[in-house]
């Protein structure tokens, strides 16, 4: 099942048309910017109104480009949702000023998050600090530090959410590696105030996945769908696949996470070298027809 | 920390003299044969004996090369042990018929490492068959055939060493992802019959790993060493790094491992392009200085 990308998929699913805006099939669609991540945030914005997706999922990098007023309002005046904000976290400094820097700058996140009107934050919460191999320590730095944020984000009505990334990106982006880690400490704190996101691409190997998805119940703050290709490709930060593309079963997983009770928004997140040199419109049109292929119809369960 | 094979490592430890044979730092290093790729069964068995390394690690397709006999009386003629035989598995097919071919390849590789003289026969039990989606489906045919694989390998006294891999490996390779789901596997039999792999490269991310370790105990039949490094080589199955070069913690896992109660020979299994295009002898004399810089010192604890 190698890339596909902006035809129909490799697998089973049968080649669907392209839903018109207003379709209620995309009802709960979100695109996380960066899976177009040539477009800036007008252009997302514009993009999704014009395909009828009604939600985004914003990346700070992008908004901070256009300016955080400016984009918060072009959302809301186009009537979009803000499923999430991606993302604070970076949270594994073992240096006492680096991480009160860091620190700084996710309450500066979550602030974000209260102006452009979402009250998700995605924490991806950092690998091994350069030249480090003290894991167990980097994941106790990154605990100590959400508990330290939390009564900042709860007196501002804004969850963290923790992502727990693929183990392939352990050392270099996120000590939080499984569901069940995440859980662990999301746990310590309130429902409201401490979630977790499943994304299919980070969590799909998972062998106790059922469970952890049950387990997370009420806690699930964020879906974020992509697939897994092989062979994977060359940048490992760009290795994520368009959904049917890969080997990840949408309909069970999907299933799992409306059983545990989610009915927020689901967001596509693909970080992937063709996807992006592709139209952004052809981009969100592959993508809109593969959520209603095989994410959609298992929300209605 | 990036690639710096055939050199210091770029971490901590100092630089170490190689040692020279009957060092007692060598006393249970075994060299995976497939560290060095280019090395036939006859160099192989003459390069761990020039070196001092008294026991090997064997691959089924260079020892057919060489000839099952050939290759198992050169070994015992040089005084070698062989630490195990990699590999057998591949045990995902749907097909009734595939799934019959490939138990029986097992019952023969089972029966080669009776012929080589080693109780341990890894185990990479294979990732989906092309084109599905069902991971469930795949994980319970590998443990039914498993169970199917026992008693034979029992009778003739070889221990199934089931290797968790990578979750990177889920969809292509190994669909037991974690040593937990392993162990819930190994544990439906007796110990002498089923065992696991505890590897540094497929393992090191597991929060959850010191805890699996204990629960391991006299289980683990094979402990083998390689690093991971970062940014992850563009050919994932050449991704392992040389001890040192990587974010692996090679004392607290050797630390695991012993207080487990393991005492068995332990392994260096690198895939690894740089280490390959080496002449074999430097390859060997570095793999020898990592070990013992960083690994033998933890053994005798």
């Amino acid at each position: 099942m190698s890339t596909t990308v902006l035809d129909v998929p490799s697998g089973t699913p049968a080649r669907v048309a392209t839903p018109r805006p207003g379709d209620r099939r995309l009802g709960r669609l979100s695109l996380n910017q960066r899976s177009i991540a040539s477009w800036s945030v007008a252009q997302t914005v514009a993009g999704c109104v014009a395909a009828g997706v009604p939600s985004v999922g914003l990346w700070r990098e992008p908004v901070a480009a256009a300016g955080l007023a400016v984009s918060a309002r072009m959302v809301a005046d186009a009537g979009l949702r803000v499923s999430s904000l991606c993302r604070g976290g970076f949270l594994t400094a073992a240096e006492p000023e680096r991480q009160r820097d860091a620190l700084s700058d996710n309450r500066r996140a979550i602030d974000e998050a209260v102006t452009l009107g979402t009250d998700t934050l995605v924490m991806v919460v950092g690998g091994l600090p350069a030249g480090s191999r003290d894991l167990v320590g980097a994941r106790r730095r990154a605990e100590d530090a959400i508990a330290e944020l939390v009564p900042y984000a709860r007196a501002r009505g804004v969850r963290l959410a923790l992502e727990p990334m693929h183990p392939l990106y352990a050392a270099d982006r996120g000590v939080f590696s499984t569901l069940a880690q995440s859980l662990d400490v999301a746990e310590r704190f309130a429902v409201d105030e401490v979630g977790v996101v499943v994304d299919t691409f980070h969590l799909w190997w998972d062998p106790v996945l059922p469970a952890m998805i049950r387990r997370a119940g009420p806690r699930i703050a964020s879906f974020q769908l992509a697939d897994w290709i092989t062979p994977l490709p060359p940048d490992a930060l760009l290795s994520r696949g368009v959904p049917g593309d890969g080997h990840i079963d949408f309909a069970a997983i999907t299933g799992m996470v409306v059983d545990a009770g989610y009915r927020g928004d689901v967001e596509v997140e693909i970080f992937n070298g063709d996807l992006w040199a592709a139209a952004g419109s052809d981009a969100l049109e592959t993508i809109i027809r593969r959520y209603v292929e095989l994410v959609a119809p298992h929300l209605l369960a």
